[in-house]
């Protein structure tokens, strides 16, 4: 029986994506790439010092809107030699977070897709700031993170060589890579 | 009553940012620059398919490690659309959040600076993906976004020009912001 559900499970599941269906999206998105094209969002208010919650919910996609039966809750806030209460990760730390999710997802659906069976993803990422530049007392610091660096371990059973061909799946398919490393545009406009 | 109290507020926190040490603090950098440097960490572990968890707890900066009493846990998912359960907003949501949290921050601390007081600061974003791009069907749609667009509502005693100026603190200042435009190079390495 475990044999049985085993052979089951791999003829539509790989790495707990559903190949079939992943295939299925591609055939149709080649037939009506207008399906492709998504809206994601989120609304955010300030509560106070650097304590705000950003509520994340609904998005277009497939040409139709979505709503999720529960809207996510994300609280941010700064650690108290930043000035804030520790009631939420920082804003940059989010940051990391979706760089962190984005590349996991993409190497663990692209492998999916290339039939590569996955045992384990776990990461580590650190990124470089310098406050100089948030506080405007630099011209020459960016803002920003300077750099970011991931570390990857993944266990599968595969070569070292292709090891390093499964890790390079994230960013080269990574909606979140992709937009912190090519300088995507943020409009920001005041509303009445 | 009241009124000492809010005397005594005024002269410490604005918006609930404490700008005596806020002013400390960019002294205590313009003295001792290196005390600006941060590095802010995460890590990541694949549960299955699309979905993974980060971890926030510790990081560097004024030339010493700190740690949360508690770390911060955020899972990440797709939503079925996306072959995922919806078990946490998906990873470029949570980049959405990122800049939410960021610019409503760079816009209250900047303002708490210059002496504005902030009645509320609301936001909504939205940005545009062509999933072509992940899915590696098209070498011309970027992976991903292709714009992102944030709507802020301000009230405060602050004449419509005022606003203006206030709600251009978030993209002066905000690192999330500079991050996601501004094209930071991001380094992936496998580690045996």
């Amino acid at each position: 029986m475990a044999q049985t559900a085993k052979n089951t499970e791999s003829q539509h599941s790989v790495n707990g994506v559903a190949v079939d269906k992943l295939f299925g999206t591609i055939d149709a998105i080649k037939k009506t790439p207008v399906i492709a094209t998504f809206k994601f969002r989120a609304s955010n208010k300030w509560l106070d010092g650097g304590h705000n919650r950003t509520i994340i919910n609904n998005y277009y996609g497939t040409q139709q809107e979505h709503e999720r039966k529960k809207p996510f809750v994300l609280d941010a806030d700064e650690p108290p030699i930043l000035l804030g209460n520790d009631q939420g990760p920082n804003p940059v730390e989010y940051a990391l977070t979706a760089l962190a999710a984005c590349v996991t997802s993409s190497i663990v659906y692209h492998a999916a897709a290339k039939g590569i069976r996955l045992n384990s993803v776990e990461s580590r990422l650190e990124g470089d700031i310098d406050l100089q530049g948030f506080l405007g007392l630099s011209k020459e610091v960016p803002r920003g993170y300077k750099e970011i660096r991931m570390f990857f371990k993944i266990d599968a059973d595969a070569s070292d060589e292709k090891l390093e061909e499964i890790v390079q799946l994230g960013p080269t398919y990574s909606p979140v890579y992709d937009t912190i490393t090519r300088a995507v545009p943020v409009k920001v406009k005041l509303e009445k």
